[in-house]
């Protein structure tokens, strides 16, 4: 059994990001030598996400409104009724009694998930026509790491 | 290692659909003849989802019930207040510019996931005794592939 | 390829609880000798989950409230107006005609996901600074088990 480990680091500028990631994806599994196997990508934070979907910026956009309603931040107003009932009551998260204010990223996270698997076949990722992966930063601008981990023959 | 690819097609006549697949993995794994390993059950579109839980009708009933409030379909009236609200501002996705009409499918596949990995152990599935793996059309009427990769000795 | 299995068996007074099984997962590793590989952790059960989260005892009130609003229980009075419109309607869950008042722990089932996989890299967990492997309770007090499958080299 093959292996290949890699591991990226992101550095958004912006607090939440997408990040299509399929190539670097495919060069581990190139630089592996691997023919058949799968290649696992995960987040290494508890607030960001990986996730195979469509690269369209409408979407994109839907996403992230959608995420902040399910998953609300404290750090600006709820967008709406159900977002500011989706809140902890008091209206913020126990979590930021420490001094932090990502308790939104960590529901995020735990929604959409932190990792996806791809099969490898034929040394390509076994994708559909459409399935992009995708890092998703919910709380950037300071380094941020994702494992790619490739097995198979 | 050994490895064994089989994809299937699904053409459903309704729009949503759960369809029962485990024994299909199981037969993959069969042809494989993989003893130890695991198997990946991916949708390859991204307007699908795969997931293991009960083969009961009810609780399927609610699961769609549930998942249009959550992430509301916007070609069907808002199923309540809520749903109203989780709808993008303006009521339509901005996914839907370019013609589509399927927004809440793709947020349907991020929540429920579109995969599942499946162990494999003495050649069988090691699922608990209530666990059933799932293909769930979210847009079908339409050719839509899924792949099933194991791997092991 | 090395293969190792392993099953844990919880049994909680509560009836839901998180509990942090990083050491196990680390052990089982260790007993299959595995250096380069990836291991899977996955619930047998359709009402408990499996996350890697931070072990912050605030985060995890946080999200146990905020799950308990997308996907209510019907056994207590529903916490808000949200969590009231998003059961079914009527009130409860078709699934609980047969007996049942789990419905709940399915729906969180599928949002949080039944299993994760980590990483091995030189036969360690191959996580995050604060990343942790939970088993997430939502329907205890009677016997659930959980299966660690690590493969690798």
């Amino acid at each position: 059994m093959k292996s290949q480990t890699k591991y990226m680091t992101f550095e958004t500028t912006e607090r939440r990001k997408l990040i299509r990631i399929t190539d670097e994806v495919q060069a581990a599994v190139d630089e592996a030598g691997i023919a058949e196997g799968m290649v696992l990508v995960s987040a290494m934070h508890i607030t960001a996400g990986v996730w195979v979907n469509d690269d369209e910026p409408g979407l994109h956009e839907d996403v992230m409104e959608w995420l902040d309603k399910i998953a609300p931040p404290s750090w600006s107003a709820p967008a709406n009724d159900v977002a500011e009932e989706l809140l902890p009551e008091g209206g913020d998260y126990r979590h930021h009694r420490g001094g932090e204010d990502n308790g939104d990223a960590h529901l995020k996270n735990l929604l959409v998930h932190h990792q996806a698997i791809v099969p490898v076949t034929d040394g390509k990722l076994d994708l559909g026509p459409w399935q992009q992966v995708f890092y998703c930063e919910f709380d950037g601008r300071r380094p941020k790491r994702l494992v790619i981990k490739a097995i198979g023959d």
